[in-house]
């Protein structure tokens, strides 16, 4: 699966994931009236209207970048129909030929571990069936419970192919409260990112490992050592655009290849519409056309800093 | 919400939670065969069984226990059916008096952590109505992204009187491979241990906070040490019976007031139907009735170390 994200990236000549995050208000009115008045205010009206700008955003971006990455606990608050809407928002993204990295951020002991795994990337168990529960191609993964929390995860990706990317330096202002302490002299993302890397060497594609990282476009002097610690790593960099980081500051992030490195936006793109930019140009009713536009310009902002 | 936990804990007089944290092969053959007869061997079908089951244990132990803890990768496993089970099983056991910790063991940055706290403790404002997700009473949190990760749930917590546990040293064997490492001479859960004690200052119950802390039975050295740096944190202890913790490693988690700890025990009270120490005196219908003898002896073996 790294092999084909890294292919597609190539195709599309944009190293870019759109967050599919969805909030009720990055959605037009049109689309919540039309839910509500169907299903009412409820969870299941706020489902169908974010499963409907989902994929109105989706048909829009769908030729221009690799890959989305669903952040689960938007989907999650809202329950069980939420979930819902997550699974469907999966699967139509595979249908239209795009990579899901599922952004769920869990981490467990080893049993637990490997349940979540299953869930997610791989197949369950049942009688004599087996079945694919959520199905993404990719799956973010938290180190805080060590090897025997992550190596679940690389079972099941060795089995179908499929990868994941490790929190090691995350973009929020307090993610250096306990990543960036000094561990015997060295930050404690740099020794997440050794054993990333280490993690890595028994899961490798043809040039990158199915193990990647994710490290924040907001620290690009730490996304420049940890891109020399972890050469053979594909970086997932979160962080672009609404939290701060820019273009230029990406540039560390991948290595003379150009490759790499993958970065995400979703806010930027998924509710350009509100935004200054785009406004006058965009009514709400365009909404994905704006997105369209602003994955056009994240695109141009990116690569004229790599390239 | 820690006021009612420590009052059932007093009333049940045992510090003990039973993990709902089924596994197909711990469900005796007549609930699975039910459950496929009529659903197939099918998502739905597991999930049926897993709740016929879940539902049958806590009738047999509802007036022993202060608490359960479904663990959520158990049932996410199975996709959005499982999901059903989970969301069945915690109104379930809300509704037969227990207290319910979701172990989510879930962490983002900022608004991600908050839509996460509103699905698992809080309510999701949909125009002018809001809803309840999953509705837990506690979760479990990761505290790997820092104060900013965890912040959102105690904020949650304030609103809805909820209370959260937070990871600080997992029960697992490579636990420490990240916990453990030396931060400017104090291990790393040490560091997290006192941060978790600040964030506990700020919502206060009468004489522990809503803000606890997972520390694994595993490791009863370093249980004495955090036991002293958080006094008025509850410490929710896993890794009892199967994972190898026994009754008198226990006994440092505790404070001097017989409270401060709750131990938690899955498989081995859950499946104890099919363990040699219970085969003999229960046959497989009988599973609730050797999941209460469990408790019953855990109760005891518990108690014996504490008291």
């Amino acid at each position: 699966m790294i092999d084909q994200l890294i292919d597609r990236i190539k195709k599309t000549e944009a190293p870019i994931v759109v967050g599919l995050d969805p909030m009720l208000d990055y959605i037009p009115e049109h689309i919540l009236k039309k839910a509500f008045d169907e299903y009412g205010e409820t969870p299941k009206g706020a489902a169908e209207a974010i499963w409907q700008y989902n994929k109105a955003l989706v048909d829009a971006i769908c030729d221009l970048v690799p890959a989305v990455k669903p952040q689960i606990a938007m989907y999650e608050q809202f329950g069980i129909e939420g979930l819902v809407a997550f699974d469907k928002t999966v699967k139509y993204c595979r249908q239209k030929g795009l990579i899901v990295i599922g952004d769920i951020k869990r981490g467990d002991i080893g049993s637990t571990s490997a349940a979540y795994a299953t869930g997610h990337l791989g197949k369950v168990q049942i009688g004599s069936h087996s079945y694919a529960g959520f199905d993404e191609d990719f799956a973010t993964v938290n180190p805080y419970l060590g090897s025997d929390g992550v190596k679940p995860f690389i079972d099941v990706c060795r089995q179908e192919k499929k990868g994941i990317f490790v929190l090691v330096k995350t973009s929020n202002p307090s993610s250096g409260e306990f990543q960036d302490r000094p561990v015997d002299g060295t930050p404690l993302y740099e020794v997440v990112g050794r054993k990333v890397a280490e993690w890595g060497e028994e899961l490798m594609g043809s040039t990158y490992s199915y193990v990647g990282a994710v490290v924040g476009a907001t620290y690009p002097e730490m996304g420049k050592v940890l891109r020399k610690i972890m050469p053979r790593t594909y970086i997932l960099v979160p962080g672009y655009g609404a939290q701060g980081g820019k273009g230029k500051d990406l540039a560390v992030f991948f290595n003379k290849d150009g490759l790499g490195a993958i970065v995400n936006s979703s806010r930027g793109i998924i509710a350009a519409w509100k935004k200054d930019e785009y406004r006058d140009r965009f009514s709400p009713e365009a909404f994905a056309d704006a997105a369209r536009a602003a994955v056009l310009d994240m695109k141009e902002d990116i690569n004229s800093a790599i390239l």
